[in-house]
């Protein structure tokens, strides 16, 4: 086997220093604005100088490094994702998309490249909604998208975000402007793990993503008639769980029969239950994404329609209350094209693979289009400690980014 | 309408009287050796007085009315129930089978009856499990069953069951014997609401109970992997949640094929759980209860079967853990062939029930034979403020205790 590449060790090393930046000892969890974030920038801006940049924060905590071009009129290309992390987190998930075009900027200074375009590599505040209930504050702020609403949310200790940002900035905040005016800039790239086992399923290093997936996330009840587990007979039962578990294996099946939809109830309640008692009420929780808007509505309907035919047949009643919804967010055909024939190069063939997970991109694309390379991770694992994508894996999609940088530089002399 | 007949008039005064002797403000509470405890020992004490009979407590609380029968060699004849209560409980569960058979002997002696046998009215203290997690005090220390492990429970204020016994009496306790012996016995009868909803499908005021039934409950585990509801495809996923919900279905087209058979899923949990991430692992409560013990058995057999067959076809782990097993206790067929002649007599028909609850009569069975009268209820409704039994249910079930005491006095006099 040759001897690990420098710049992939060098990676490694990063994402392990960074990954010991903590604010709970013992693992890792790095929240919005918190003691360890400071030191996570200041460590990721110190790497970001290293590798020719020059660093700023803006008010809401963003790291944001920059490599000017000599070239005259040159356009910006932006890197990034966030360095917030969820509590007992991996140090993958974020970290790689930040650390990741560091790495490749100090391999293309070391060479001595000059590239026709600036770079800012971005280093987003928050995109996991830990401290507060509202995701992509990071995001938001830098591509001008967050709202007044935005800055009444509460976290635990009942700090507005206004407070928590002007505490940290020392001075009034205004909702900003986004970062750059859109003709400036040349895309946006985000190198994130896949949090999926597709990659590893198809014995692949690195793929493309297509599309972030539609997503409509809600709560459904079914009500019945809670009774005596012992004295009420199976056949004068009104039981809301029996009710929910056909709903459950309906999502399962009817999923299954639809390809690139997924649908998930990922929580189920009784409240009140006890052993003895026939479930009364029970809710659960109904995650429906597919790269289509109108697939994934079509999708919601179909379930939601199910819930209240099985329903009606249990003598149960069906509400269905919507909590989330976000459209589907297409990638730049050009971009990701381009990166589709890089990875083709360093890896032989790609594959074109939906993020059914959100990411910056989604809040980015408002500002430029975006295109997103994902990398392997072990058992698609994430939001855990053993997170892992592996030393050769990260060399792969680090000679990925180097060859998108080298080509788009190329057709921009061109 | 004939004017509802003096009696149930009275049993339903003291229903309501008593359910207003309470713990908590607002609704109705009594838990052993409560405040409230020892103040419905006092007025239940007075009205067993009135009906004739003396009253004396035992040092757990009981509360034990006597009627001495003038005939030579008499034997004891039991009626009883329980006076504690679950918390915002009704006002039937427990105080109808104590406060019954009272307004029955106050009625033969106002018409100058003059019966053969000894009569015990019993007002147990704790049949709930409320301030301590085991049930059956009151009639465990009457049938001499209560163990030293007993003994050693500990209620929320971290208090010994033998603790608050001898903060109560005042003295040292020691275990109990029995507080008759078998032979000085005609057996026990206790009246209950049905707490099911079987008596008013049927449009019956009383039903006999055959058996109390047999009774087996655990915890199943299902163990799959964790994943992100978004990135995770459907045919890569192995869902915990999904399995339980097969096992939910089964579970209810099981007990419905098996006649005397039901079995309830009552709590489910997902650890951890959360709308975007596929269920790793979920638990659940399983309750299974059949009149006859190797049905039952074979049941829990057949459904932790079920279980384990459907995980390996899901490729998930299954775990069962019994938390609870209780053999049925089958009726007296004599006294219950005599309690069903009386309702014949009464009611025009008699219907056979089986005791889905556990009961007093589950304890005393140990001391003598036992039988049941069960009375209609509401839409089966128990352990809720709207418990609710009719008066003219109530004058059935008097009719029949009357009928009931007369024919086994013509019995013994024969």
């Amino acid at each position: 086997m040759p001897p690990m590449p420098d710049p992939a060790q060098r990676l490694v090393q990063m994402l392990d220093e960074l990954g010991r930046v903590t604010d709970e000892p013992g693992r890792l969890t790095r929240t919005f604005l918190s003691p360890a974030m400071e030191r996570a920038n200041l460590l990721v801006g110190g790497w970001m100088r290293e590798a020719g940049l020059t660093v700023r924060e803006d008010d809401t905590g963003n790291l944001i490094g920059r490599l000017e071009s000599p070239a005259p009129g040159a356009k910006t290309l932006l890197f990034g994702s966030h360095l917030d992390t969820v509590r007992n987190a991996g140090r993958f998930d974020g970290a790689l998309g930040v650390l990741l075009p560091v790495v490749a900027l100090a391999e293309a200074k070391r060479r001595g490249v000059a590239l026709p375009f600036h770079v800012e590599v971005l280093g987003f505040s928050e995109e996991e909604a830990v401290r507060f209930a509202g995701a992509y504050i990071g995001s938001k702020a830098y591509a001008g998208r967050l709202r007044a609403s935005d800055l009444k949310l509460r976290d635990s200790r009942n700090h507005t975000l206004r407070e928590v940002i002007e505490s940290h900035s020392g001075r009034r905040y205004n909702l900003p402007k986004p970062a750059h005016r859109r003709g400036e800039l040349l895309g946006y790239v985000e190198v994130h793990i896949e949090q999926g086992p597709v990659l590893e399923a198809k014995g692949l290093a690195v793929g493309v993503v297509s599309a972030i997936a539609s997503q409509t996330r809600g709560r459904l009840t079914f009500r019945g008639k809670a009774g005596h587990a012992g004295t009420t007979p199976m056949n004068l039962r009104r039981d809301a769980l029996a009710g929910a578990a056909e709903l459950v294996l309906f999502t399962e099946s009817f999923a299954r029969a639809r390809p690139g939809l997924v649908a998930t109830v990922g929580t189920i309640h009784v409240p009140g239950g006890a052993a003895n008692v026939i479930p009364g009420e029970v809710t659960l929780s109904l995650d429906v994404r597919h790269p289509d808007d109108a697939a994934c509505r079509a999708a919601i309907i179909g379930l939601i329609r199910e819930a209240q035919r099985l329903a009606r047949r249990r003598r149960l009643a069906c509400g269905w209350q919507p909590t989330m919804r976000h459209a589907a967010t297409p990638c730049s055909p050009v971009l990701t094209a381009r990166l589709v024939r890089s990875v083709r190069k360093v890896q032989g063939r790609s594959l074109s693979l939906v993020s059914g997970a959100g990411h910056d991109a989604v809040i980015v694309a408002a500002l430029t289009p975006v295109a997103m390379l994902f990398v392997r991770c072990r058992e698609g694992l994430s939001h855990h400690p053993d997170e892992y994508a592996s030393p050769k894996d990260l060399a792969v999609a680090l000679r990925v980014a180097d060859d998108f940088l080298m080509s788009l530089a190329e057709k921009i002399r061109e």
